[in-house]
């Protein structure tokens, strides 16, 4: 297949991209390295060292002798020359990767609510529209968000694939419909995903689009097969406090000597799934589009669910580390079971990746082998989420000294 | 009380201007005047003749010894000036009518959809982004449109007032929830006001935004008491294929004989509401704003429905006009029926102006009037909704001679 990977620079994108590339796939990635261009306002840097995206396809030209294209575009402010490249490539597939992707950096301030809004929207509806203009019939897989659903909304029933059956009350009786799940996002980033949804929904019906949307858990894990084939391909790894994803941030504090950072009393529980099983996620997607005129399909891509403070207590008890609780940004239950279904990607076939102390080891070495690239400032979230919201003190702010 | 309204120069903005001016509020217009562009970009007018927004108020000052304030001002690009203004006229209530809001318009090209989204959007979501910013706890009244439901959806039950008593199956029985009622929109248009909903949601939750959405139904007539006071306060009254709503349009078509143009079958029921209904709605709903910490207020703003068809053998009936069937570029049932609840604005004291040969004879009036300054090729409706919908021809080239 030819396949665009928008945002195939970033954590979910790159080891996409290199994944779908040794299966086989002419991939072109379009990317305007907007995540890079983050961490340079931020102040921060991914732990592990990534090179720039020329070099890594180079590399992997060496490595795998496969060749990736590269377009440097903006898919929220540049609709001409995507509805060019379109019609030039005629892909097969998209995948749309391409969207700020962090709550607490979503909430950090007026300008950074309004960039992920304007962002995400006009990246997603420039993508629809240069579809529909240009006539091309290319499956589009999403990444959406598992916190479209929200946590605790449905009592103790799994949280479905994307649609709801419920039963309303007419004159004539109970009438059973299938809705899509109702949507209670916790941050302006979740919310644009959401909004994603609404607009899928309309392409696929007014548009006969082909879109499949996959509710992803939280990452964890860091490298692929294809990323740890040489170290000019390593994947991201963030740490900070507004790009840093639970499990990967708890690794990394642990390795640090930081006490593990847990928001509120940690009894969210939450869907996880490894990267390695995201790429392999993402291509089962692209074999399987619904059909030109159905409603878009929805998959919830995670394999299991944990509670924050297990998660926490289990790298504290392997790796050796305190827990220190912060006040919770979000408002949302400070406890809440989770239950989600997941049927459509083990029908598929996918075989999951599931949490071990083996895999923790993995992501604890890289941690530990980059540790003094991490500056201790930025790990804490400081973000503030609304008006008069208590904030948290660094607990560390200069790295312990080498073992 | 201190009011903003976004978009006071428009259709319902301006009535609605006056109106609150009248009843002894402190107005000021914010808008871009994008309406007045957008009927230059399609060769068009306002059947009646509207004058600058300057001299508008101008003359409302030495009718009503009023004064309305005036900022041009686009909201969904000038973000910093907007939170500045806020922040000096910290204004008690702001009625957003802001957004590009016509149908087919939004379906015409990539470049309308486009733009009708991303104004759309970014208008809302700057505001209440800037209220959070500045502290300002002003009131927010919002323009949305019955629209957001879509038709046929729930039987024969009647469409409540933007949320959905629903049931849902758990392992544990059944659960009771009560969700925003599910979206389907038609076109690009009424598809930005189920992402407006969902804004809206957040940032009530979220910030304790106070926040009310009005589902209006199709407005119908052209003047308030305010605007007929003088030639030089009229009212637009838009009669083209873009812009033009159904009950204006089949005016217009009589009065110069063309046929009235019926999209479809006509079997299609819609609510409606006339502008005079309107402009006191919003006081009603500025008056009753929800609780700080509520989930936004919905009203549905229309007072009765009909089919189209019927509406069209009323006015042909009335006025003597052939009635004209157009392919429908909406995907939507043929025939629907149409019940919908407004039960809060009657009980907030709303009294009805319904639907009568002596209203729709004031508006054949204005049609008959103006209608030298109509231009015949821009009556009917060419917007291509998607790809290979079938286009009707002009019906009518040439104004008949002057009877």
């Amino acid at each position: 297949m030819r396949i665009l990977v928008l945002g195939g620079d970033g954590f979910c994108g790159w080891p996409t991209s290199l994944y779908l590339s040794e299966r086989g796939h002419d991939v072109t990635i379009i990317d305007n390295l907007s995540r890079r261009k983050i961490d340079v306002e931020l102040e921060v840097e991914s732990l592990t060292p990534i090179r720039p995206i020329g070099e890594r396809i180079r590399v992997w030209r060496e490595v795998a002798k496969r060749d990736i294209g590269f377009v440097n575009l903006d898919l929220a402010t540049e609709y001409d020359r995507l509805a060019a490249l379109l019609a030039e490539l005629r892909p097969d597939a998209i995948v749309h990767f391409a969207e700020q992707r962090a709550a607490p950096y979503s909430m950090s301030s007026p300008k950074a609510k309004r960039y992920t809004v304007d962002n995400n929207v006009r990246a997603t509806h420039n993508l629809l529209t240069a579809l529909v203009a240009t006539g091309v019939d290319a499956a589009v897989v999403h990444l959406g968000t598992m916190g479209v659903y929200g946590y605790g909304w449905s009592g103790n029933a799994p949280i479905p694939e994307g649609y709801l059956t419920v039963k309303v009350q007419t004159p004539d009786g109970e009438l059973e419909r299938e809705i899509l799940h109702p949507a209670n996002p916790g941050s302006v980033y979740h919310l644009t995903k959401t909004l994603d949804q609404l607009l899928f929904s309309f392409y696929a019906k007014n548009d006969r689009l082909r879109i499949t949307d996959l509710h992803q858990g939280i990452v964890w894990g860091t490298q692929t097969e294809q990323t740890s084939r040489d170290e000019r391909l390593i994947n991201r790894f963030d740490y900070d406090g507004q790009y840093g994803t639970v499990l990967n941030r708890f690794l990394m504090q642990a390795a640090i000597g930081h006490p593990l950072t847990v928001h509120g009393s940690g009894g969210q529980t939450r869907a996880f799934i490894h990267i390695r099983d995201t790429v392999r996620c993402i291509e089962i997607a692209l074999q399987n589009p619904p059909e030109s005129g159905s409603r878009p399909r929805v998959l919830n891509q995670m394999t299991e669910t944990h509670r924050v403070l297990d998660l926490a207590k289990l790298v504290s008890g392997v790796m050796g580390a305190d827990i220190a609780y912060l006040p919770n940004p979000r408002i949302e239950a400070d406890e809440n079971d989770l239950l989600v279904r997941n049927d459509q990607f083990l029908a598929l076939g996918l075989q999951p990746t599931t949490l071990s102390e083996g895999l923790l080891e993995e992501g604890s070495k890289i941690a530990a082998r980059y540790r003094r690239r991490a500056d201790p400032t930025k790990i804490v979230a400081r973000a503030v989420w609304r008006d008069s919201m208590e904030k948290a003190d660094d607990l560390l702010t200069e790295l312990p000294p080498e073992s």
